[in-house]
């Protein structure tokens, strides 16, 4: 259990990150850019946990996070010039942190008795959709629904999760394994830059 | 109960297809226009459901919508050029969504014991809320609050159904009724361009 | 019990009211107006419901609020010409009702048997989060993540309640110090100009 509590907060700490770095792009003040790293590391799992009626939301459950939140904040900021230099290792973090996601996200709504193609759903929200309202608050469109393959991982690794348990494979070989496959898609796709297919003419840049 | 369920697809497939025309319009990838698309058909409900607490979220019982939506994207994609021959049946189906579901948003709200004007504000954002969910995700002010008369055809029928229940009429004579009168404003507003009264001196076009 | 509610409405009356100015800056119809004016007011006491669990949500209770709400709505509309002259009215009750706001969503918070940490999150989002649902809706950055020492004096005056409690201090007591200290911060704020220290080098204007 200890190796999944510190990839969580590897997780959380890469997805704080990424907040602080898209509030300081917007210039927001201390609060705001406390807020968005907040956001970004909790979103998708609150978006979960509210949708199914689990409540108090998971991270009200335990201060550690919001306080892991808060000194990453504070650290991104103090360092941010220096933040270029651990690009690789946030990227692997967070990469690492969806497959976790994910796959915690699938077993939650199992447990509370959802369909397959509900939980496949809830699993990519959880992972995904921390960015996706530290977009909306940014006044971005989603990064996600216009670039990278990046939720799609999150799909192929909540459904081979799905397929894994049925297979009577245990719940953690199934979770590695599905883990695995999201981190490999993941990485493939940033190697070769894969996206999903063109679906219009001419591409304009926004 | 069939003919209920029926137009309940044909609406959640006509605000599917609304989904994917917005997100289209913004360029998204294939990711983003499934998720515009699943958000636009079930985003009022689910908001409504979760204020009032009744979770996991209605859309979650049952695997037939998302399916539905899903394929529904996928259709839209794909023959997006014919989709203008359409556009009447489309309007229908959406018309006639509305005012299902703001008949259910209310006869939920009722069941969960809420006042009047609550059963009201409910069944509207049942109906309405996914389209402003849709435009916020789009980085839109919501269609709603600026232009054509939508909610208001909601809120006039949400309100003519408790006054119908009031009058002991029967829940489906109420319901077809107070059904009738959303779909007939929102056609009369559509075919004689009416507004809600201008506020402001000088309309600018934004 | 009854300056309390006072206290509440007058604050509801000024959120409402900074709803209908901003939605008419973006010159929204009645029905847009109506609407950013009830999700400022409810707004972030709505969501500190839902995070926790508390539904059906506190303003669905009570029609009082959704009716005063929409009072204020059309009044603001109709005088809108002359709003300027209250100005200072207006932001003695916005002050007020933040301090409220903050102070009862703690107390909602502890009576869920959070963690400190937590209550102080969930009364500044009682307070604060109306005015960022209002600034997204109505598609802007939200003010308070980048402008004026708003959410920051929440966040000092939920931590003072905490500790007066700790301090074994009647609720009374401790809510009336903990008010005081947000509204003097905010007033004291806006007075001298105070601003969260700045963390970038040349400041834009935006």
């Amino acid at each position: 259990m200890e190796i999944i509590t510190l990839i969580d907060i590897l997780g959380t700490i890469s997805f704080a990150i990424s907040g602080v770095l898209t509030a300081m792009n917007k210039r927001m003040d201390a609060f705001g850019i406390l807020i968005i790293a907040l956001i970004t590391s909790i979103g998708g799992g609150t978006l979960r946990d509210v949708l199914i009626g689990k409540t108090p939301v998971t991270w009200m459950q335990d201060q550690v996070f919001p306080t892991v939140i808060f000194i990453t904040a504070v650290f991104a900021v103090l360092f941010r010039s220096k933040l270029k230099y651990f690009r690789r290792s946030l990227f692997l973090f967070d990469t690492i942190g969806i497959g976790l996601y994910t796959v915690t996200g699938v077993q939650v709504s199992l447990a509370f008795g959802l369909d397959p193609l509900i939980c496949v759903i809830l699993g990519t929200v959880s992972a995904c959709f921390g960015g996706v309202l530290r977009d909306i608050l940014c006044n971005e469109i989603p990064i996600i629904f216009h670039k990278e393959i990046y939720a799609t991982a999150c799909i192929a690794g909540a459904a081979a999760y799905l397929v894994f348990i049925e297979f009577t494979m245990t719940q953690t070989l199934a979770m590695i394994l599905s883990g695995a496959i999201i981190i490999t898609i993941r990485i493939l796709a940033v190697v070769f830059h894969w996206q999903l297919p063109r679906l219009y003419k001419k591409e304009v840049t926004s």
